[in-house]
């Protein structure tokens, strides 16, 4: 039966399935070994980056941030299925890059996890990843006017920001998921090697080689989205140009522990 | 003199007139029979609902939400007239589809209850209704703009949203309040088969077929509003088509539990 | 030196001067009576009206509020000069209507009381006045686009709302205060027999029969001047028609007590 | 190494190289002589300062104020590199014009802390500064839109607000901080003898003879920013004329103990 769903899905005409994919469907079978236990304050960093994104507005009752498995690229950390807010260390869960579960205990992971899998799976620079609702990006996903760097903070924005439409990758109308690998590499393949993708009428995915610069990047790209509606409002526009946006990327990026160490204080102490 | 009262309305050329309305006014003489003691947890659920209402910007002092009676399809249950922030199991109260209170002891009825009453009459699918000055819901009842689902997360817009013209109804100005049966159903027939119906210079109401839904409904009615208007601002606006949007709405529908545990927990709290 | 004061004023062209003002000038020589002390109850909602609307956004660090003297006409109540926020009933001072203090014992008195002792010489209906800042307010005090009621809540507004022009009042530039009994008596003026007027260039004045409905009529201000401008960047605007206002202003005004107590209750307990 | 240093940056063009520049690279050397210990009242209104800015919205994790020294007016005193919301007493550092630390003993200085050194050695008058992405502030920093006075609580505005661009300043694309001298010292050049300065695609600087009105002018040049926006949106703005501007700006600054202490209290109750 497996076997049916996998050719049906072929005849569907989805262009991004792949041995991987086959590899996955197998491993289904049998849940992958653990890559072993982890510092706890790493944990703890996921925990407060789950809090830290609602706190900052970026999350709601929605939305998920994972952490790749320091031991093993082919490992990440995310929690189980429920609202950021009430995350804790003894929700979060292992998953290989297939997205299947390590010791899944009858806890049920989000839906859209295949955003994290196929992401760590080709972007070996990668180590967190939130995916999210944030509201001001949500406009810039459905229209024509492409998110750019406003001012320093949002710097990293500067290799473009592109947009990702689900319709053009799964050959149709569907419920907006991501919740196959397919999606799930289609989504990275727009992402490409940058920090940031729009998801047309859903949200954005955002990476980086921290948990911290990934929180980071978060909610400056709200803010972005933000104060870039409300200048374009004004008149035309000066955005940071490529020179500066690399510039200023390189020495904001330096600087992201003085709000994380802020935001995690207070996330931690609740 | 209720005969005198009911001729003059007639007169005044009221369409929704019914046989209905004449049962309504001849049961206003002896309170209706209760349908019995419902789930205590049912009534939680109704108190978490108005404070998560006010939680989430969707009610301030005003606006109400409502359960239909899990033992009788012909009583719904809804608080006594108060700032939902103030509700508490005390406060609710049992009342009959024309919206008389089964046991009043004195307490003061929502001027517009009616809304509710009318709307569970023709809709035996919708189990809770929230009526609510959602603040940036009232643009769009005043203007010419259609709401429509901009993300997965209001994709139960995609029907179409409705706009009662409550002048066009009562066939003249009136104080803007669905303060009578005839009114409540001519809101009731304006939101039709849909979740949701704005009230021009009012507000606008939201059903669905369990509590938890319909407060996510408004939560998301209000975000879509909102997050609509800074789209249009920016340009064209590429909305769900009809398919994303059925789509969306029965996956998304499916989550709903996951922020509800998050605001509940939070609500019940205080 | 005062005569030659009134006399330079008067040279100065100041048309609102007048038998009330000298009468002022005279009487600043010797503290008016005290008309007695009062419920109080009464003082209790004028500390709650002062935190409420800091609650409600209405004002930050500045802004008063004032009540009338309920044993005397020409008396009114109102906070020594600090912020609002800040105020107990310690604080509570009585002026009389040239809004010189009973019983200053050094306390600062707020510049602009004049605002509220001319206001009540000439509105035998007001019995209390809220001068404020409140932010979506400011933008219509400087452009050509009238405040109109967007919904019933706001409906007391349909009776227009005037633009005090401080420039043209004292006829050249000021310091924008209304620091003189002409320039509250200009105000008043403007203000007529209608509930709010804004001030170019500084913000509004807002009046009601009660203290309940001054402080609600100043939250829904400030909620219509938000909502009608997004509402007016959607396209044409569509505003409760002259006789819809009246009656819901009617209506809604008789529901006042509702937020009332939430707030009171919520303004106190800290 | 330090002349070859001095040299190529002098080849680079800098405009702004001075002798002040060659005495703080020689002071560099040697770290400077404290001028003394200060009144803790002054220390406490300092990180007050830092925690009001957060409290107000016109810093994040980023942002700095500074306050000059009482009793030198060579030196200045700031928190070492860490989120304002952070601050204690513990963390202030006190700093020479060439904004090197008089005793750092590891602490790390935020990278522009040029801003205040180089201003405060051309500005005598100015006893404060901020520097924050006061979020409305930025859109106007990267338009044409000059930010005027909307009202009297930012008619400190009056004198007109100029935008630094950092490029034209280092002659080409830079990381845009203001990390050296120089560019500190372009910066106050920009400023001239007004309170604020926007800083293109990066923030402002704000001023003030005292660090309560340093604090009043950073909040209200941000509800400026928001509020005239917002005005600009409705049509044709009618700001505060020059007189009115310097006016109101004498008037209200008068005043500003108002709010610092409703502030102040607020946030040292932390």
């Amino acid at each position: 039966m497996l076997i049916t769903t996998r050719r049906h899905f072929i005849a569907a005409g989805a262009a991004a399935l792949s041995h991987a994919m086959i590899a996955r469907v197998a491993s289904a079978q049998t849940p992958p070994a653990s890559a072993g236990p982890v510092d706890p304050a790493l944990i703890d960093d996921l925990v407060a980056a789950n809090r830290i994104l609602v706190d900052q507005g970026v999350v709601d009752g929605y939305g998920h941030v994972s952490v790749r498995h320091p031991g093993d690229p082919q490992r990440y950390l995310m929690s189980r299925s429920i609202a950021p807010e009430l995350v804790t260390a003894a929700d979060i869960m292992e998953y290989d890059l297939d997205s299947t579960a390590v010791d899944p205990r009858g806890r049920t992971s989000y839906l859209e996890r295949f955003i994290h899998g196929e992401i760590y799976r080709v972007r070996p620079d990668v180590k967190a990843i939130v995916h999210n609702h944030s509201p001001s990006v949500i406009p810039f996903g459905v229209s024509t006017v492409p998110l750019k760097p406003i001012y320093h903070m949002s710097a990293f924005l500067g290799g473009g920001v592109p947009v990702f439409d689900i319709k053009a990758a799964a050959g149709g109308p569907t419920d907006m998921l991501v919740r196959t690998p397919a999606l799930g590499r289609a989504l990275a393949t727009t992402l490409g090697a940058r920090p940031v993708a729009l998801m047309r009428g859903h949200g954005c995915v955002v990476v980086a080689p921290a948990i911290q610069m990934t929180v980071f990047r978060s909610v400056y790209t709200e803010m972005n989205a933000r104060l870039q509606a409300q200048a374009m409002a004004l008149g035309p526009v000066t955005y940071l140009d490529d020179e500066e946006a690399r510039l200023a990327g390189a020495s904001v990026g330096g600087t992201v522990v003085r709000p994380w160490e802020l935001w995690r204080k207070k996330a931690l102490a609740r």
